[in-house]
């Protein structure tokens, strides 16, 4: 396994992080998540993390990364599952996650999305934060 | 990582196969998914094995038997995913997983479910073959 599977559920992809990461399998997950924006014309991806008891600033780093690679392409990105811990960790190394919407579980991260990618259709500079949490 | 993580969208539980499954993994996803669709009140499974190059006979009964049990539990199974090479694999097996559902992706693998579990509203006996492939 030197690739994580990038799941289609119509215009929005599926990636769950169950292993650890590391520089290779990191930096192919950004090819392979860019090229399926591109190929498949997503509009939104959910990154589950909820297999991760650590998340390291190399992690956070690449999440916020993916999240604005997305962005450039047209497609928003939710972090789903994140344990409790893993939120205690990010804040203390100084990761806020600025910029990535989190949700519960994937069921809210994907109403979250469509409520982004409804507020994009009708006016791209319009950012409704309502449903965050 | 000695656990499948199950992902909950809504009345649905998505579970990604990304590793090579042994007999302690496999018995650990069936105790996990059925307590976990007694806890959630799921109706339906989604297995994706889209990362699975290869599967065996264990694998393929512990899918057949994860189907079943969650029938049992009142939730419909679709597998997902599955490569061309695996279903070739699994009719020389003489496995042709007789009563799993496929679909070509999880959203397909979706909008199946939810005819399933539309007709089972309606009338449990009734099964609706239309959107299989």
């Amino acid at each position: 396994m030197d690739r994580i599977p990038i799941l289609r559920m119509d215009d929005v992809l599926l990636v769950t992080i169950q292993v650890d990461m590391h520089d290779r399998l990191a930096m192919s997950l950004q090819d392979d998540l860019t090229a399926a924006i591109q190929r498949t014309s997503a509009k939104g991806v959910v990154i589950d993390i909820s297999a991760l008891d650590v998340v390291d600033s190399f992690i956070g780093r690449m999440i916020a990364n993916i999240s604005r690679m997305s962005r450039i392409l047209d497609a928003h990105t939710v972090v789903v599952g994140m344990q409790p811990a893993v939120a205690i960790t990010l804040v203390e190394l100084g990761l806020s996650l600025a910029g990535v919407d989190t949700a519960l579980d994937v069921g809210r991260g994907m109403r979250l999305l469509r409520s982004r990618m409804a507020a994009s259709s009708l006016a791209p500079q319009i950012d409704t934060d309502d449903d965050e949490n």
